[in-house]
């Protein structure tokens, strides 16, 4: 089986009502690294990240959309944790071969979410980084999982099905 | 004439060759704001960013291309700097009618950034979270400039007329 590792990119998880119920939800089924709680100044341990990631097959970037892209700080990790003879370059090698995922909680509708609409493009064209992040580091981006609209009144009724949703997608279901 | 703002997002502008001589070809001719020698330990001062923003009515985002965006301080400015209030929502008009532009730098040749080739995606489709970020501000994303090919044993050669093309993207002609 595959070992998944979920970095969980949150800056206030206590504020969080998709991203928290989605760390939860998948509890048991893969290893949980909440990025910003591990790193409250935003000093990165290089050696643990790279260490981590060499240790598991599957790795899912989950967070909420911040301008069409992560929070910050997974920007600032992967500046510093993709390095030059560990993840590309001569014997740049480690991440060669593995899955990369996301799962990404929008505030807007899914109709929101097309060209030429409020949202401009696609999630999935946002998510066109992983595309080339893959590309370079020899790996392989192989999908997401989303939830939109998180302003809705409903939200509470439909998070439910979200969450199991996000545990098939994260058990490779 | 349109006042213009240059934010230029390279963490060592020492080390920079494009970016570098990019900063100097338009200078007098913007106000040139280096985020990394601002900001050494990554503390954004919000006031002092958004007064600046205020005063200029074309904001270029001049940055070397990492991990398919911009460097991690260009994020978290963002994640910061473009607060409810003031950017977007109730009485959060301070960015409406701007113009927004990018300037970056790749290391590959204009041929790798290209569906399905080496970097998978056109660089423009990469920089469609600025088309994002600008609709949500309700200013124009209104073009970038690119150097391509950075690693190109010809590239002291190719800059000079990159960086005329460049001061007259800047002045806007």
């Amino acid at each position: 089986m595959k070992k998944t590792l979920v970095i969980v990119v949150h800056p206030d998880l206590t504020k969080s009502v998709i991203n928290k119920a989605w760390a939860k939800a998948i509890e048991g089924a893969a290893t949980i690294h909440h990025l910003y709680e591990q790193y409250p100044n935003g000093q990165i341990d290089l050696a643990h990240e790279q260490a981590l990631l060499e240790a598991h097959d599957r790795i899912v970037f989950q967070f909420p959309l911040y301008w069409y892209a992560a929070p910050y700080l997974l920007k600032k990790w992967m500046d510093e944790v993709f390095t030059e003879g560990w993840a590309y370059g001569a014997g740049g090698d480690k991440m060669e071969g593995k899955e990369i995922c996301a799962a990404v909680s929008c505030g807007s509708p899914k109709s929101a979410f097309a060209e030429g609409a409020q949202q401009c493009h696609t999630l999935r064209s946002y998510l066109n980084v992983f595309d080339g992040i893959a590309a370079f580091l020899r790996a392989r981006f192989t999908g997401y999982h989303a939830c939109y609209d998180s302003y809705n009144p409903r939200l509470p009724e439909m998070l439910p099905a979200n969450c199991e949703a996000y545990l098939r997608f994260i058990k490779g279901e």
